[in-house]
């Protein structure tokens, strides 16, 4: 049984501070400096180049691999890991267009994460064979799915929408689109690490995802891929990297796909990032994600209750009900960029998306029930006191 | 002036251990210690997402890839960095093949890399229009060139063998080429940091290479991209990622490729690993890269001497005029990877390479008259004593 009392512990986080964008980059897992320090020292330092076979480097994305697929009920040995989310999408997208060779229109909408569609149009413009990219309002998705029909290659979207942590019913939608002779490619970004995810019961077809959000992995962490056994032998990868060869060692002039999704694999494993990727990922052995499910719900839940009952300008941009929503809660506020600096300033760190989005994650692994009452008085300190309303706050700058 | 005696102490060395696989995997720089530690604790531990901001992480990109185009003459802002080298090489092959979008034949050599050449057939695969790799021997490719004439879309070429240290011409291949319409691509991996390199002189329309060999940024380090500016703002990206978006942090929902070289980023930076990167790029803020070649020719050509001297039954598969390799100095010998696995036994790290290449790279910033000398007395004791007549040294395993 998880103890999240005891989880706090796990994570380096300064005083004083409600760390409430663990949706946009997780905190620091203590272990990751030990570990680190290991990988640089001692086996980069010490074994050089030895280090890929004697410390297990060449190994680590599979590991890695294999622990993410644990998080999103995948069999072992159906995750690979590597490069970005985006070089993901690239490689799920081209693998389902070239399964479904006949059909030209890939479904996505308006609350996928824009590099999804980004890859899609690039993808598209390249294979310069009149695919077309549709993108309608997420409550459509069902219905648009029956009206394409036959023509339906592959549905693009992502699970938990990250402005307003909408949540698609995952195994809904891809029956539907199975029912269509269509394929399922499903963005993990905030699910994994979020919620209870089973791809293998949602029969997804490909699962992508990044693990520098709720997986805790550092800032840049490797990305994943899942791709259903089904489909895997079938796939001639369009990124056909030499660690994705059927003996990368042979150095043989022409392409082999290796077997299963080993495939999948494009360049050399950043063994940095993934040292602090496995690292982070050790965590999970100790925890329940149904039981961190709950819990994340019921933090909400008192979240909502609290920031509502004292500000009555922020309207919430998230589903009300507990179940239709991802792990973060957000609200709608016209100057949402200034009061979430005004907010960050006093402590809290939430973050804000365009056009007026501010987001707050919801984390069990490191909040409680007291940081969501403190957070929610400071909030509406901010919100009630119009203490956003300076030029410092005002200032437009990136924000990630 | 550059102090080769001094150079050595920005390394971390075991002891009693001489590094000639810098080719391979570059030593632990000193500095990446402390880089790192910063990074990951001040940085990510205590600012956490505002590190994006406030530690530069969103800059951290672009201040690698100018350093790496001083080392490789390219002007500021004309280098992107991310990812593996195999994305690079999609990168720029599948942008030259847009720009020449009538002519079908890619040419490279058996010289290249593998990784080069998988990456092209897969695209090739992909776009499904024709087009044809063409591989010859590294010696024929300037009257192939010829011979294609207005077919030739593009040259993919290594500058410098990855197993004889074989190095191409560039600038001359690269005016061929042009003299027939085509686009040149040089992979720099076994260049940068290895040998005085002139992207511009040489009128190189893209350049790619990795970081972890020569420039030591660590195993798994980030790959890089240089694109002539003539062609930067005609070259629609095959791989649209948000960080190549005009306004990333805008979340459009359609692409608008950022201006000049940034529109080749893709996904969410590596910062762990491009901290340890920039650290080791820091190094060459000290060092004249001619001086350093022209110590790098002294060493090979002392060692090859003594070599050769003493193991007749090795022989040089690198070119023997100096200004014809690059950075490293390969013999064959039938039985080279049980030799390589006694040698290393004995405290020379150099590799193999199939089917029957011993490589030794020469880096001055660590190796020196005194290391060539004693590596090469314990290369002649392996070779004339037969010490890797041995089972343990016999089994076949990957080495990188």
């Amino acid at each position: 049984m998880t103890d999240f009392t005891r989880t706090r512990a796990f994570f380096h986080l300064p005083e004083n501070l409600i760390y409430m964008d663990g949706n946009s980059l997780g905190p620091l897992p203590r272990r990751d400096m030990e570990r680190l320090s290991c990988t640089v020292e001692k086996e980069w330092g010490e074994m050089l180049i030895r280090a890929w076979n004697r410390a297990g480097w060449m190994e680590l994305p599979d590991c890695v691999g294999d622990r993410i697929a644990g998080l999103i009920g995948a069999p072992k040995g159906s995750v690979a890991v590597g490069e970005t989310l985006s070089i993901k999408v690239y490689q799920a997208l081209s693998a389902a267009l070239s399964l479904r060779p006949e059909r030209k229109v890939i479904l996505s909408d308006s609350g996928n994460f824009p590099s999804d569609l980004y890859i899609a149009q690039g993808l598209i413009d390249m294979l310069g064979r009149g695919h077309q990219l549709k993108i309608v309002r997420p409550e459509e998705v069902a219905e648009e799915i029956d009206a394409i029909g036959e023509d339906l290659a592959a549905l693009l979207l992502t699970e938990v929408d990250y402005r307003t942590g909408r949540r698609h019913d995952m195994a809904a939608l891809t029956q539907r689109a199975h029912r269509k002779g269509a394929l399922a490619i499903w963005d993990l970004a905030h699910s994994a690490g979020a919620l209870p995810v089973d791809v293998t019961t949602a029969e997804a077809d490909f699962a992508v995802g990044c693990t520098y959000k709720y997986l805790n992995g550092g800032p840049g962490a490797p990305a994943f891929i899942h791709v259903a056994e089904r489909h895997i032998r079938h796939i001639s990868p369009a990124l056909q990297g030499w660690l994705g060869h059927a003996d990368p060692f042979a150095f043989e002039s022409d392409y082999r796909p290796a077997e299963g999704i080993a495939r999948m694999r494009v360049g050399t494993p950043p063994i940095l990032q993934l040292a602090a990727l496995d690292a982070a990922l050790e965590i999970w052995e100790e925890v329940d994600i149904h039981k961190l499910r709950a819990r994340a719900i019921a933090l909400s839940e008192l979240f909502i209750a609290r920031v509502e009952a004292r500000c009555p300008m922020l309207a919430l941009a998230s589903p009300r009900e507990p179940e239709e929503r991802g792990s973060q809660v957000s609200f709608r506020f016209k100057e949402g960029y200034a009061a979430m600096q005004a907010i960050i300033d006093r402590g809290v760190i939430g973050d804000f998306r365009a056009p007026d989005i501010m987001r707050f994650g919801i984390t069990p692994l490191y909040l409680d029930e007291a940081d969501m009452e403190k957070a929610a008085r400071i909030i509406a300190d901010v919100m009630n006191n119009r203490l956003w309303d300076a030029p410092e706050y005002r200032a437009r700058a990136p924000v990630t």
